[in-house]
């Protein structure tokens, strides 16, 4: 089957290998679409926390199993099943977790073995090559949980990606109300008429009081001024990873300390998620659908990867058929 | 009357004043006890968010009105019943507070004025030299609120300190397991009999794992030790403020990103919590009392600010009577 392996730092390409032999609680998925992530291009341009080498990139997974006509998006992780975080039903958290496209070979491939727990079964009204983005708003949905978003808050989300997007439109099924900063003028007039057509404010400048601001942008700076936009009491979430290695001051923490605001992670998942997404996508698929940029062959994926690095264009589906 | 007053950075002298007047809301305390708290010592040493100088600090007081036997401990706030915080019990982050000891007259005196809804009747069977440590206690009952502290859960205190120990009693009655670390082998020499009275671990040496991380010392460093030392979704509370201009480095967010942690802030108390805490240093007074350094006359102050701001010795309670 045909594979896009990542060997090392930049070393990517399309391989021939031997489709997958699966375990015991696991079953091979033909994988139809696979959408790119920005930290599948984090990954092969500077490796990631959670990354073992080689590896079949690939965590926004859709596919069908052999002899059906259904399709499936993947909850992208293995997991024990038995430690505290699995008990407790935040598995994303699991001292043993394997995850799809970062520990095990994900769905940049042609095949994909999965453990069949982690499928979840998409309703026949929604495309495959939306479906596959189901995870990217279980993530989201995964920080609004973390930040317990209630109805009217007002949210700041920093960056007008497919991330960004992607939260406004989950903060929006929540009831509350997204507000997009965005630096790049670009990509404003990019996305515009998509954040008009959702009902999202787009700016490059920030209005103050927000209840909660959430970082779809790897730049530390939108720490510091969004702890400034924050209410009192408010919440901030690490969504995305910071760039590493960048000086932020103590003052900022005694910011949080004065004025009693949160900061809290939010990192992947859960599987109770995914199921959330797949209904809340069901609910908005030709909102979701305007998320996508292009649809692309395995082969074209290694030269859209700088553009992704950059934050330029939406959404890359990879058409695996 | 006698005042210490605070004119200047490591300015500060007891002088004779005018007993204050006061307003319509306002009421006369003739003061019996007074503790020192870190933070005046921080304010005489290098100023403080909300000081305004210049100023009579002392922000954990207990007095009497006039022509009555009752004592009583005051929330050391005016607020102004109105704003979003006010109205729904958050009144520590009104938008108009002014804290007694820092933005208006507090306690190193003979008389103070205070706002009459500030004040709370202290039980008789507590002594007032006891009652007046009820503000840092509430402090404390603030920052269990905040991480929402749950029974049974393993708490990592920094600092073995009054406000580090008065964590741990709080702690310990609301049924979690307390540790304190402390670096220095002088202070654990100093306050082991204590722990041992109260029943918490005390050491130089930390294990993992804990629920949730405290800080009661103002070094920054104990964010990168106590973020390593929480579980996967664990929460660390900024109790203290801390020192200045110290760079932290962006990783240790991306450690909160991955493992949904929690960083949040607690700062001062609300009046219920004042009320709260009240109550469990009723029931907890032969404890709290192991607490108390030494009890001396307000001309002795001055004098002791240095070895508190080296974290030498536990309470100084100033008698005012």
């Amino acid at each position: 089957m045909k594979a896009l392996i990542l060997d090392g730092i930049k070393k990517i390409c399309v391989t021939d290998i031997e489709v997958p032999i699966c375990g015991n609680a696991e079953t091979l998925l033909k994988v139809n679409f696979c959408s790119v992530c920005r930290t599948d291009v984090k990954m092969w341009f500077q490796g990631q926390r959670d990354l073992v080498l080689p590896r079949i990139l690939g965590h926004e997974i859709c596919g069908q199993m052999f002899g059906s006509d259904e399709y499936y998006v993947v909850w992208p992780a293995s997991t024990c099943n038995d430690c505290r975080y699995c008990k407790s039903g935040v598995e994303n958290l699991c001292s043993n977790i394997q995850v799809i496209g970062f520990h095990r070979d994900g769905g940049f491939a042609q095949y994909i073995k999965v453990p069949k727990e982690a499928l979840i079964e998409v309703p026949k009204n929604v495309p495959p090559e939306i479906a596959c983005m189901t995870e990217l708003l279980s993530s989201a949905i995964n920080a609004i949980e973390q930040v317990k978003l209630e109805k009217n808050q007002k949210v700041l989300i920093f960056g007008g990606g497919p991330a960004g997007l992607m939260l406004s439109v989950a903060c929006k099924h929540y009831g509350a109300e997204p507000f997009i900063v965005e630096k790049s003028a670009k990509k404003i007039e990019q996305v515009e008429y998509i954040c008009k057509e959702i009902g999202i404010h787009i700016s490059d400048v920030i209005c103050d009081n927000f209840d909660v601001v959430i970082n779809a942008a790897p730049d530390p700076n939108t720490l510091s001024e969004g702890i400034l936009k924050l209410k009192s009491g408010g919440k901030y979430c690490l969504f995305s990873g910071f760039t590493k290695n960048i000086n932020i001051s103590s003052d900022l923490l005694n910011e949080v300390h004065y004025r009693q605001l949160t900061l809290i992670g939010a990192y992947g998942s859960t599987k109770q998620q995914m199921k959330t997404a797949l209904k809340i996508l069901e609910d908005n698929t030709q909102t979701i659908k305007l998320l996508i940029h292009k649809i692309i062959p395995l082969e074209d994926v290694s030269s859209i990867l700088p553009e992704i690095l950059l934050g330029q264009n939406l959404k890359y589906i990879v058409d695996l058929q």
